[in-house]
C-alpha cells in the first residue's frame, strides 16, 4: 500500500545496508557531459573510467542506475563530499521528497510516478545531487525513467538547456518528475468519470471497489505531490548560490505545475469523497425501490390467499351456521368480489402514498 | 470533469504547441486606443496593421481572440517582450488563475466562467498582460466574453474608464470577469433550494443526480473563484509601479466581491453537504415506513392464513381425535373467533410499539 | 435561502441602481445631536432641513432609513465626504460585513439579524460611516432596528454615552447588533434541545426537516457572525485616531461578545452534525427491530403454513401410499406435534440469535 | 445544553443586574491572609469587616461566594479598583474564560467543571483578581469548589504556597481548576469504552444515548478546556510585572496539563467520531443478518407452499387431465420428491452465495 | 484506552507520590561511562555507589529502570540539579512528549511504543536529563527498552558514538524510540491492507471490530509521534549550547524520519476513513442483493399461491356459477397456464429491472 524501506530501530545513523534487490546486476553508470558547444555521452562499467573522463568545466551529469553496489556508492560520496546521511537516504528509497543544503551540494530526493504495465500505479526515488559543476543521480531500477526526453533536449542543443549551467539541469529533471503527475491525473479523471456514470446508472459491488482504489490512488498521489511543492520552493529561495536567478525563473513555472497538479487531487479527493456519499444513497434508493414492490405484491396477495384459504376449509356443511357462503348460488362470484374489494382498496392505498 | 491542457512530459520548457482547435479560423485582432478625449476601435487582420496604428501616447487595448496562429502569438510577444514562459502559459490554456510580475509587464491569467446553452458551466482561460500603455489580452474562443459591457463604457466615455490609465482597464476586465460567479452562483442557489424541495419532499433517482451535479459545480467554481483573491490581493500589493494608488480602491471593491463569491461557494457547499444527509437519511424514513407496512400486514394474515390452512386439511374425519372442530355446529364462528382474537392481538401489538 | 444582491456583471464600479423595493415610500431622516449636557431628536423630510440643524461641535448621529432616493444618498455622500464605492456598497445591501477606512471617515458594513413574525431569521444590512463628529447610519428598513434601546439610553444620559464621542456611538450600534445574537442562538439551542428528545425518541420525517433548518440557520448566522470579529478588531486597531483609547476598551468587551457567540455557534454546529449522524442511527434501529418481528413471525408461520398446506392435499387416498397419515387414528395430533416441533426449534433459534 | 447568561441587547455595557438566584441567601465573604510565618482565616458578614482585617503586607485571598449583593459587589469593586465592564463579566457568568489586563489588576475569568451527583457535568465560573497583595476571587455557589486542596497548603504551610505571592496563589487556583478536568476524562473514557464495548457486541437504543451524551460531553469540555490554555500562556507572557519569573515556571507545568487535556479531548472526540460509524455500520450488519435469515426461510418454503397448494386444489378429477397425479400410486411420494428438489435446488444456491 | 496518570486535583505542584506498581522490586541503576578510548558498563545497587564511579571528564550514562523508589529520585534529583516540577513529570508517566531547558539541565519526556505479546500496543514513558557531561534516563519498567542497540554501537567504539558527547547519546535515543514506530506501522499497513479484502470481499462483524481498533490504534500512534517532531525540533533550535552543531545534522535526519511517519499515520487515517465508508457500502450492497432474491422469490410465488387456493376452494359445485372452471376437461391446463403467465409476466418485469 505504502512503500516503507527503513533501517531496524537501532542501526546506527548513515548506515549503509545492502539491498535485497541485489540481483538486478551490477548498475550502470552513464555520464553526459556537455556545455554550449559539445556534448559527450557515454555508458562506463567503473566508476573510475568515468571519473577519467570528468571535466569540470563543463557540466557533468553522472547518473547511477541501482543501487545494489556498495561501493560504488562510497566511492561516488568520496568523491563528490557527499555527506554520509545523505548517503543512507539514497539507499533507504521511501524517503519523503526533499532538499537538504550541504556544504558541497544540494541534495534532493524526488518521487517518480509511472503506470506499470497492469496500470498499477507505482513510485521510484530519484536521489539528485547538485554541486559545482556537477549533477549526480541515483535511480532505484535501470530503464524506465522519465529523463529521456531531457537527454535529447540535450544532445539536440537546441533550446536552453546546452546555454545553462547544471542547476538548470536539475530544474529540467525536477520538471520532467513533475510533468509526470499530469498524464496519471487524466487517466484518473478519466476513471473516476467513468465510476461516476455507473455509480449513478447501476451501482456494483465493482463500481465501489473501482471507487475505493481511486481514492487510494489519490492518498498516494497526494503524498508523493505535495512535498515537490516544498522541494522547488525551497530551490527558489536557496541561498547557497548553487541555484542561478535565471533557473528561478523556470522554477516558478515548475512551482505552478505543481500547484496546478495539486489543486486537482484535492478536487479529485472533494468529488470521489462526494462519490462515495453518492453510491450509499443510490443503493439506499435500489432498496426502497425493491422494497417498495415487495410490499405492494405482499399487500395486494396476502389478504387473498387468506380468503381463498378460508373458503378451502372443510367445515361440516351439515350445519347452517358452518360456511353458508359455499352453498349460495353466487358464492363463488361473491368470493371475487371480495377480492376485487380488497384489491381495490390496497389499489387506493397504494396509490394514495406513492408506493408504486 | 476537469479541464486539463499539459505538453507531454519532457516537452523543454517554453514550448509553443499548436492547439487542436485551429479549425476555428484565423484569430481576430482587435484594438481598442483611447484617453480621455478620444477612442477608437478597430480589427485588422493582420499585427503589422494593427501595430502600425498603435500610440503609445494613448492607452492601447489589443484583443486577441483564438490561440491557433503559433506566428502571431510569437510576433505578438517579441513586440510586447513576453517571457516565453508565460507565452507558453498562454497556450497552455488550463493554467491555475495567477499573477506574474515580469520585467516589463505583469503577466495574470484569469478564468471566465458562463453558463453554455446546455446549461452546463464552462470555463474560458483569459490571459492579460499589463505594461507600459498598453493592455494585451488573449482569449481562447472568439465571441462570447464578460468583457463587452466594459468596451460600453468605453465608448460611451462617462465614468473613470477614459480617464484613467491601463491598470484601471486591467481591473475592469478583471472585475467582470468576478461579477459573472454572481448571476452563476444565483442560479445554483436556486437550484439547491429546488433540490432540497424535493429531497425533504420525495426523493428520486433524479434528485440525487442533480444533488451531485451541484456539488461538482460547486467544486469547479471553488477552483476557479479563490485563485482570483490572490490575484487580486497581489495587483493590489503591486510594488513595480504598474497599477496606481486611484486603481488600488477599485481592486479593494473587486477583492470585497470576491471574498463575497467565496463566501457564498463555502456556504453552499455546506449546505449541500447537509442535503446529501438529508437524502440518505428520507431514503431511511422511507424504507422504514414501507418495511412497517410490509410487517403489519404480514403479521395480520400469515397466522390467518395457517389457521384456514389447518381446517382446509383432509384428515380423515371418522376418528373422533381428527379435526372435531370441523363437526361442531359452530365451527365456523369459532374459526373466525380465532381469526379476530389474532387480529386483536396483532393489533394491540401494532399500536404499542407504534407501528403504524 | 441566502440574499443575493449585486449589479449584472459589467456595470461600472460605484454605480448606483435604484432598488426594485421602492414602493415603501420616502426615506425617514433622523438627527439625533448631543453632548453632555443637551440632546436633540427629530425626524426631517428633507436632508437640507436636516443640515440646517447640524452642529459639528456636537455629536450628530443622522440615521436614514430606506435606500429608495438615489438623490438623497447623492446628496449624503456629498456632504461626508463619501466614496463612490462606498455608496455603492450602502445600496447593494448583501455585503459581507467589513471595515473599510477611507480618508474622511470610517466605514462599516454590519448586518442585523433578528426572528421575523414567521419566526425565520431575516437579515437588514447596517452601513455605518464614522467621521469627526458625526455617525451616519443607512438601514435598508424603516420600523424595526436593534438600535431603540441605544436612543433611550441617549435620552436617558446615564451612563457613558453622552460623556462620549461619536467613535462611542459606533461602538454602541455594533455592540446592539451584535448582543442581537444570543436570543437567536438561545431560541435555537432551545430548538436543537427538541429535536434531539425527538429524535432519540421517535424520529420522523418533520423531526428530519427541523434538524436541517437548524443546520441552514446556523449557515447563516455564521455567515453573519464570524465577518463582525474582524470588524471589532480592526477598529480596535484602527491608525487614523477616530477610534479613542477608551472605546477600544469597550470594543474590547464586544469583541468578547462576538467570540463567545462565535464560539457557541460552532458548537452549535457540532451537536448539530452529531444529530444527523443520530437519526440515521436510530431510523437504522428502528428498521432494524421491525425486520426482527417480520423474521420472526415469517419463520415461525410460514413453515407451519406449508404443513397445513399438505394435509389439505387431494391425493387418492386408495392407494396405501397416498398420505397414510390422513387414516391414522391420532393424525391431526401428529399434526399439531410437527407444529409445536417447528414452533420449539424456532422459538429456540430466536432466542439464542437475540432476535426479538 | 449550552449555558446562556447574557444581558438583553441594548443593555448599556457594564450595568449589573440582579440574578434570579437571589434566593441562596447573602453571599459568603472569607478572608486568608498569610505570609511566609503566619496564617489568618476567617469569614465575615459585612464587607467593611473584612477589609478592617486586610493587611496589605501580607497575601490577602478574599473569596466571595454568591453573587446576589448587588452593593457588596460595587463595594469590592470600589475598593479594589475593578473596571465597571470586568465587574459585568463577574455577574454574567456564561462568560468565555480569558484574562483581562487592567491597569490596577488582571483580570481572570475561568470555568470549574464538576460532576453534579446525577452524573451530569456541571460548570460554574470563577473570576479572580490579581492585584497587588490581593487575590480577590468570586464564585457562582456557595460549598463546592475546587480550593479546599488549595487552603490545607495553605494552612499546612509546607510546599511553596506560603513563601509566595498572590500570583502564586492565582496559580495555585488556576492549577486546581484544570486539574479537575483529569477526573472528569478519565470517568469520560471509562464510559465510552463500555459503549465500544456494547456497540460492537449488541447495539442498543440506549448505547446510542450514550455515545450521544457523550459527544455532547466533549464538546462542553473542549468549549471550556481549550480557553483555558490561552489564559495561562496570556499570564505566562505577562508584562505587568505582576506574575513574577517563579511562577512563570509553575505556569508552564499548568500549560503542560491543560495541553495534555486538550489533547485527550481530541483524541476522545476522534474516537467517539469512529464510534457512530460503527454503531451505524453494526446495525446494518445485524439487519442484513436477519435479512438472511428472512430471506433463506421465504425461499425455502413459498414455492413448496404453492407446490402443496396445487395439489390441494379440487379439479374434476372425471377428466383424464385433470390433475392426474393425485391417481397415481405414488403421487404422494412424487409430491415429496418435488418438495425435495426444490428444497435441495434453494440449498445448493443459498451456500454457494453464502447467505446463511 | 488512553493511559492517564495524574496527582488528584489539589496536589501540590512538585509534588512525589509513591507509583503503585511498587511491588516490581527495587529500581536497577546502571552507568555506562565512556569516551572516544574506553567504556565502563556497571549495575550498582545503590545511587552512592554509582556516583563514586562517576567521572565528569568523561559521558556519563545513568539509566534507572523503575520509579517505585523516592529516596533514590529525590538523591538523583539533588545530584543533578533536577527541578522538583520535572521530577513530578518523570513520576506521572502519562506526560505528553515535550522538551523543557532548564538552566542545569534539558528536560525532555518522550514516549517509547512497542507491541506487547498478545499485539496491544504499549507505550512506556522514557524521561531524559541532558546535562554537562551525564545523560540521566528514567524508565518505567525494567527489561524492555529500545536502547540496546545504543548500547552495543558503544560498545563496538565503531562509527560516531563514542567520539561524541552526550548530546549525541541523547540524539541517538530518541532516534531509537522514533525509529520504533516504523515496524509499527508496517504491521498496522499490513493489518489494513487485510481488513480492506475482506472489506470488499465479505464482511462481516470481525472485520468491524478489526478496523475500529486499526483506527483507535492510530489515534494512539498519532498521539505518541507529532509531540515527537516539536521535541526534535525544539532540539535543533536549542541555544542553551547543550546541542552541539554537528549533533543537529543528526537531529535533522531524525527530523525527516518523525515527518515521514506522521506522514504514513495521516495516509493510513485517510485510507481507514474510507474503508469505514467502503463497509457501510459493502454491506448496504449485500442487503440489496438479498432482498432482490426475497422480492423476485416471492413475487413469482405468492400470485400463484393465490391461484392454487382459489381452485382449492369448497364452493357448492351444483350451482353453475360456482367455480366452473374446475369441471372443464382442460381445467388442470388452464390453471398451469395461468400460472404461466403470471410466471412470464413477472420474469419479464424482474428482467426489465434489472433486478436479478
Amino acid at each position: 500500500m505504502i512503500r516503507l524501506n527503513y533501517h531496524l530501530p537501532g542501526t546506527p545513523p548513515a548506515t549503509l545496508l545492502p539491498r535485497v534487490d541485489a540481483s538486478t546486476g551490477p548498475p550502470t553508470i552513464t555520464l553526459i557531459q556537455y556545455d554550449a558547444g559539445s556534448i559527450f555521452e557515454g555508458d562506463f562499467d567503473s566508476f573510475d573510467e568515468m571519473m577519467a573522463r570528468f571535466d569540470p568545466a563543463k557540466v557533468n551529469w553522472v547518473n547511477i542506475d541501482g543501487l545494489n553496489d556498495l561501493d560504488l556508492l562510497r566511492r561516488a560520496a568520496g568523491q563528490f563530499h557527499i555527506h554520509p546521511l545523505a548517503l543512507e537516504d539514497v539507499l533507504n528509497t521511501t524517503q519523503r521528497p526533499k532538499v537538504e543544503p550541504y556544504d558541497d551540494n544540494i541534495f534532493i530526493v524526488s518521487e517518480m510516478a509511472y503506470f506499470e504495465e497492469s496500470r498499477a500505479l507505482a513510485f521510484e526515488q530519484v536521489s539528485i545531487f547538485l554541486g559545482e559543476g556537477f549533477l549526480l543521480t541515483f535511480q532505484e531500477e535501470k530503464g524506465r525513467d522519465a529523463f529521456e526526453s531531457v537527454r535529447k533536449r540535450l544532445r539536440a542543443g537546441r533550446g536552453f538547456a546546452r546555454q545553462r549551467q547544471a542547476d538548470y539541469l536539475a530544474y529540467a529533471l525536477l520538471d520532467a518528475i513533475v510533468d509526470q503527475f499530469f498524464p496519471i491525473l487524466e487517466v484518473l479523471g478519466d476513471g473516476i468519470e467513468e465510476i461516476e456514470e455507473e455509480l449513478l446508472d447501476r451501482p456494483s459491488k465493482a463500481t465501489l471497489r473501482r471507487l475505493y482504489e481511486a481514492k487510494r490512488l489519490l492518498v498516494q498521489i497526494r503524498r508523493a505531490s505535495w512535498p515537490h511543492r516544498e522541494i522547488v520552493n525551497a530551490l527558489m529561495r536557496d541561498e547557497s548560490g548553487r541555484v542561478t536567478a535565471e533557473t528561478t525563473v523556470f522554477l516558478r513555472d515548475c512551482y505552478d505545475h505543481i500547484t496546478q497538479i495539486i489543486d486537482i487531487v484535492e478536487s479529485y479527493r472533494d468529488i470521489s469523497a462526494g462519490l462515495m456519499d453518492v453510491y450509499l444513497s443510490s443503493l439506499g434508493f435500489r432498496t426502497n425501490e425493491i422494497m417498495r414492490v415487495l410490499t405492494v405484491v405482499s399487500t395486494f396477495f396476502i389478504p387473498l390467499t387468506f380468503v381463498a384459504g378460508v373458503y378451502g376449509m372443510n367445515f361440516n356443511t351439515g350445519s347452517p351456521y358452518n360456511m353458508p357462503e359455499l352453498h349460495w348460488q353466487y358464492g363463488y362470484l361473491f368470493f371475487w368480489g371480495i377480492c376485487a374489494s380488497v384489491a381495490g382498496v390496497t389499489f387506493f392505498v397504494v396509490k394514495r402514498n406513492k408506493w408504486l
